[in-house]
């Protein structure tokens, strides 16, 4: 490889060394190598200001991360074979913790591919893409899918927002195989459908994979209320594990309509559905004094950025008090997050809160992380956002 | 209920009323209500200093916790059919959950009875009790406990090292049934025996079931080394699931004999013991360019005290470097922690270290902690102690 180099300034490679995988654009030292010599997705070696070597970067000029570690190695660039072995190397790890081809197979930094996602939906392979580097990359990476997998269809879904930060268009693709609209699902034994074109992000979220088996262990025979349900994640896995009654709230309509579809799939008659906005729907159900034995609450990122933190934070407490006075004497709310600017303590500290307003005495049962088909690194906060708690709240009991 | 107060000094009741259970003896307001005046063991109504009711706590005017809240109702003092009650709604809770009754029943605060810890293994049920109030129970606690599971023994294991602080007495009674010497263990559906005399605390910790349990899904094929192995919990648990080697590591000569008897009682001849420090093993280990597949590190709490912070955190370190250096090229540590002191942010941060300072790419694929047989209180941070990192460590990957 001969590749530029791209200097930093004086001290700024303290955060890589430590773990991350970013470089800001005000840590270049542009001066020395100016931003503008390179054009969106370059590859180039980075460099320390005493000229130590640090690795091998993506360049993108344009954006706020301008740069992305591919290797500590300054002589390894991404080349196809590099691509390769870490796709397989994503790959093996999935294969040896899940029995059947559903899963997030890549997940970005974390698989040492900043700016790929992939996951499998049985013979069906979406691939998003979120940055120059990796769009420049595009055809070895369908290449090298269909080498590794053999997969009926190859779904390029470079449709997020990330996109236009990189100076990058928006598009969906059929990169192999017959057109995909519909994707199937199974995440523990439960099968789902979801309309590729209306879905969120690549389709389905299996992030939640492990908690939402966690509570299987709950269901049984009990009423569930499933709160920001989206196509039925939570609740249509609590029906099938032998709840009573479920109940999906969502403000989506087509969700809504997936929920209804995905129960009917399951074979499941006892699974309902609110449509609305969720804090005015459990302020409803409140004042109805209806009551549940499980309360699932997982609702869309409240702190999408630092500037919302307190805001979101209320809007979070808000929320868990509402589920909380829904629950029977003794009850189980699941309260999960998928805000990476709310820290698991803070969110048990927003429990804690609202069990002591409403005096219920709350145990903390489980606390719940990303599934293992979404790594995080430790140094790169940005890839560990989820979390839940599974809570028990018991009324008149101390 | 006609108990006598206890009054708080100003401000006093805040950590109280946002969820913790302990009263301080430097926050009684000992000349309105001297402590003196209180038997160890008495019960009390507690009152802030404006009058205002706090609840019911049992009083040790010797201990430096000398008030443990009973109730939030100053009506309701600790009498049998309360104690009864929240013995069976700790119970509700592990019956939903575990098919076979071994759990940990009660765990003290968490389960609203401060002080006291009960242990189920089949038919045997070892109770601890710590606390003055709750030694004054003890015929009432020992009949609850017949009323409800009928066991066939019941052994009062009372030699804690709180005891002494609470100025009780270290014995342990069989309190009904036949002598027990040996308990008969079983967990993720392995089975396990354990010299009650020998044995540390009840005989067995339940808290980590939930990650030994993970640990099963990554052990085929695999060589395992368990690094503190007490009786084998881990490493039998991950030869029972097809791990190809397991080496278990000790200080203890019967532990190291147990984890033999275990390993036999499941049928397995792959189980190895290396009895010495475990510093000193590993380190030989290494030495000798040893490779495992999975190392798991459960060292007991090496931060017991505050002011051990830094000490603990250094061995800790220490302990983590170790293990990735044992790993092979695409290994898998499972790093635990029982200290109180070392939060889970700070147990991953000294992974990333331990990682960048051998500069392996480590994925943190799971995160661990207490079972929900030992539910965490918020409000309550010493009822939250376990923790586990299931980390893949790969070399000349990134």
């Amino acid at each position: 490889m001969n590749l530029p180099v791209l200097y930093l300034r004086k001290g700024a490679e303290r955060r890589l060394r430590s773990g991350h995988l970013w470089v800001y654009s005000n840590e270049v030292d542009t001066r020395r190598t100016p931003l503008t010599d390179f054009e969106a997705g370059a590859q180039a070696e980075l460099r320390a200001s005493n000229d130590k070597p640090l690795g091998t970067v993506f360049v993108n000029p344009h954006a706020l991360i301008c740069g992305r570690l591919i290797s500590r190695d300054p002589r390894h660039g991404m080349t196809p074979q590099r691509l390769e072995q870490r796709l397989e190397a994503a790959l093996v790890l999935r294969e040896k913790l899940f029995p059947k081809p559903f899963y997030r197979w890549v997940f970005g930094d974390s698989d040492g591919l900043s700016g790929l996602v992939i996951d499998r939906f049985g013979d069906t392979v979406v691939v998003q893409i979120s940055t120059a580097g990796m769009e420049l990359l595009k055809d070895t990476i369908v290449r090298a899918v269909q080498r590794l997998v053999h997969p009926s269809a190859v779904v390029l879904k470079n449709d997020g927002k990330m996109r236009r930060v990189e100076g990058l268009e928006s598009y969906v693709e059929q990169a192999h195989g017959p057109e995909v609209s519909v994707l199937q699902v199974e995440e523990n034994g439960v099968r789902f459908e979801v309309d590729l074109a209306e879905g969120q992000k690549t389709g389905w979220f299996y992030d939640h994979r492990m908690n939402r088996q966690r509570l299987q262990a709950y269901s049984p025979g009990k009423r569930v209320l499933d709160v920001f349900s989206y196509v039925g994640g939570w609740g249509i896995q609590a029906a099938s594990a032998g709840a009573s009654q479920v109940t999906c709230v969502d403000s989506s309509s087509s969700a809504m309509d997936a929920v209804h579809h995905n129960a009917k799939l399951n074979g499941l008659d006892n699974v309902d559905t609110l449509e609305g906005d969720a804090f005015d729907a459990l302020k409803a159900l409140c004042d109805e004094k209806e009551k549940y034995d499980i309360v699932v609450l997982d609702p869309p990122a409240l702190i999408p950025r630092r500037r919302d933190q307190k805001a979101g934070e209320q809007a979070y407490a808000r929320l868990n008090q509402l589920a909380l006075r829904l629950l029977d004497r003794d009850g189980l709310l699941v309260s999960a997050s998928c805000s990476m600017h709310l820290s698991q303590e803070k969110l048990v500290d927003i429990i804690r809160g609202s069990g002591r307003k409403i005096d219920r005495f709350v145990q903390l049962l489980e606390q719940g992380h990303q599934a293992p088909d979404h790594p995080t690194i430790p140094g790169i906060p940005e890839t560990d956002y989820i979390k839940s708690c599974f809570v028990r709240s018991l009324t008149g009991f101390f």
